[in-house]
C-alpha cells in the first residue's frame, strides 16, 4: 500500500505541467523516504528528475518500494479536476488492481472528488547521475529564464549560454535574426567565474514552481536546470550539448 | 407591435451564449404576460425552456401573441455589440418585414446603436411538460455544478447522478479513469431522501445566469436543471436519461 | 550612422502591432528631424503614414538620410522580446552590414537584450498626400472608435460614415442584419457640419497608442484616421472610399 497527502494540489499540478510536454509517461518510484521519478524525453536530450521527499507530505505511508507507472497526460487530467486549495491524498493498493486514486478534498464545501486514473507498465530505467563538478553555478529568478528562454526560442530553436566574469549571456541565433541576451554580475554575484560554452537543445518552461532557479554549467557535460521545490525536494532538468560539426568546440 | 426593454443587455447576452450551443434557431413565443422559448437539441436529448416574466422589463408592449424566430448565431453576435451596462429593447414591427431591432443605449456617452436581425420561420412546437413530482430537489452553487459537469466532461461523455442521505454524487467514467464526486448533506439539506440515479447525456453550462442551480431528479424521467432569473423567470434544461442496456435500472 | 533611444520599448510595439496585419514590409525613411514611414497596403486601400519626430526620442543621431527597410512581422518579434518599461535604442551602422539591432535595456535588472533582425530591399514610395480640406473633422475616444469598428465588421466588410449635425453615424450591412451606431453632436461637439457620406473599405484597429482619434472626411476622397502619439509624432490612416456601381453617390 501507498498513500501519501499534499497540503494542496497545486504543487503536484504544477509539477505535472512542467513535465508533461516531455516526457508522456513517467515511473513513480515509491520508497519509504521519497516519491522520485525519472524519465527522459523520447530524443533522449533532456533527463527529467524529480524528487518529492517524506517532509513534503502531511502524511505519508509506503510500506514496501513500489514503482507507479502513469500517463503525465492522464495524471494532468486528474489534477486539473482538483481546485488549488485542495488537499490531495494520493492512494495506491494492490487489492485494487492497476489503478491510482487521487482524492482532492475541499473541507470547507464538504466536497471531495475521486479520481481513479489506470496505470501503465512502464520500464523504469534508473540511470546513475555521475557526480559531477561545475564550472559556474548561477542562480537567477524562475521567471526571467523563462522570459529568456521564450524570447530566444522566437529566433532560434538552440540556444548558447556563456558565463564569464562579465555575466551570464544567452544566445539565440537563427534566419530571421539574432538575439543576445546579457545579465550582468552586479545581480549575479555567484557568476564570477570562468568561461562556459554549450548550448542546450531545448530548455524547460515550469511556470511557478519556484521564484529561483540554478543553472550548473560545464562545458560538454549536460546543463543542470534545477527548480528547490520547497525545502524537501526538487525537480531538475539535464539537457545534454547540443554538438554541432561546424561549432564544435574540441 | 412588440416592444420590450431590459434594463442591461447583459442578461440576454448571457442566456444566448448559455443556449446557443444547444439550440440554432429559437422561436421566441410573446404574449401578453412573457417571452417564452422552446426548443430541443438536435438530438432530441435535451429541451431548453426559457420563460421572461413582464416584471423582469423596464416596458413591455405586446399588442398580441406573435412568435419571432431568430437565429441565434445572428443574435449572438448582435448582443455582443452591446456593452453590459447598455439598455436593450427589442422590437418587432409588422410593418418593418421580417426583421426584429434590438436598440442598446449607453445613456452616458450619447451613444445608440440600432442592430437589425432578420427573422426566420421556425415551427414552434410548444410541447406540453407533464407535471412531475421528483424523489430529489438539490440546490447548489451554480459554478459548483458547473465546474463539475467540466471536470466529470475529461473522462466520460455521460455522467450519472445519485442522491442519497449521505449526499449527491457525481460520477463519470471512461477509458482513461473514472471521476466520482461527492457533495455531503451538510451543506444541502434538502438531499436528505430516497436514492436516485440516472444519467444525464450532457448537462448544461450558464456559467453567471444565477448564483444558484436548482437540479430535480427522478428515476427514469429527464432532469430538470434550472437556473432562476431574477424573480420573474427561468432557463431551465430538461435532460433525458440514458438508456444503456447494459446498465438498464429496469 | 543611424541611432535613436526611445524611453520605453512599448511605444514602438504598439505602433508595430497597430500596422502589422496591413503593411508586411516597412521601409523607414529616418532623416535628421523624424523617423518617418509611409506604405500601402497589397490591396492598395490603405496607406499608413508614420512620422516619429526627434522630440520624442531621448537621444538621436542621424548622420545622413537613410532608408532601412524591415519585415514588420520580424520587428514585431523583436519588439515582444521587450518588457514594456524597457528602453529602446534602435541602431544602424554602415560598417555591420544588412542589420539593424535593437538593444532593450532593463536597468533595475541590470539586463540588456540586444535583438539584431536582417534588413530588406523594400522600393520605398513616399507618396506626396495632397492637402485637402476635409468637410468634417470629428474627434471621439479611441476605444469608442475601435470597438465600432469591430462591432460592424460583423457584419459587413465595409461601412459607412455619416456626419451630418445630428451627429456621427456609422453604418455596417451585410447578409445577416444591419448595425447602426449613432454618436449625437452633444459629446461631440465638432460635428455640426455639413453631411458628408462616404464608405471606407476597412478600418484600423491600433489599440493604446493614444487617447483620442481623429477622423477627416470629405466626399469622394480618402477618409483620414489619425492617432496622435505624444506630441511629437502621429499615425494615420488614409483609407480609400469604396465605390459601388449601385450606391455610387454621384
Amino acid at each position: 500500500m501507498f498513500e501519501a497527502k499534499l497540503a494542496n494540489a497545486a504543487l503536484l499540478k504544477k509539477i505535472v505541467e512542467a513535465i508533461k510536454d516531455l516526457v508522456t509517461d513517467a515511473p513513480f518510484d515509491c520508497s519509504e523516504s521519497a516519491m522520485c521519478l525519472q524519465a527522459m524525453d523520447s530524443s533522449h536530450v533532456a533527463l527529467v528528475s524529480l524528487k518529492l521527499e517524506v517532509g513534503m507530505f502531511d502524511t505519508y505511508r509506503c510500506d514496501r518500494t513500489i514503482n507507479l507507472g502513469l500517463s503525465l497526460a492522464n495524471m494532468s487530467k486528474a489534477l486539473k479536476c482538483a481546485n488549488n486549495d485542495d488537499t490531495c491524498m494520493i492512494k495506491y493498493e494492490e487489492n485494487d488492481g492497476d489503478s491510482i486514486t487521487f482524492t482532492f478534498a475541499d473541507v470547507k464545501r464538504d466536497k471531495t472528488q475521486d479520481v481513479t486514473v489506470k496505470m501503465m507498465d512502464i520500464d523504469s530505467e534508473h540511470l546513475g547521475i555521475p557526480d559531477q563538478s561545475y564550472s559556474v553555478v548561477c542562480e537567477m529568478p524562475a521567471s526571467e529564464f523563462q522570459k529568456t528562454c521564450k524570447d530566444l526560442a522566437t529566433f532560434s530553436d538552440s540556444l548558447n549560454i556563456t558565463a564569464t566574469k562579465a555575466g551570464i549571456v544567452f544566445t539565440g541565433k537563427g534566419d530571421i535574426g539574432t538575439s543576445v541576451v546579457t545579465y550582468s554580475p552586479s545581480s549575479n554575484s555567484d557568476d564570477e567565474s570562468e568561461s562556459v560554452s554549450l548550448e542546450v537543445k531545448r530548455s524547460s518552461q515550469p511556470t511557478a514552481l519556484s521564484d529561483r532557479v540554478r543553472l550548473s554549467l560545464c562545458n560538454e557535460v549536460p546543463v543542470v536546470v534545477e527548480y528547490p521545490i520547497e525545502d524537501n525536494g526538487y525537480l531538475r532538468f539535464y539537457l545534454a550539448p547540443k554538438i554541432d560539426d561546424e561549432e564544435n568546440m574540441d
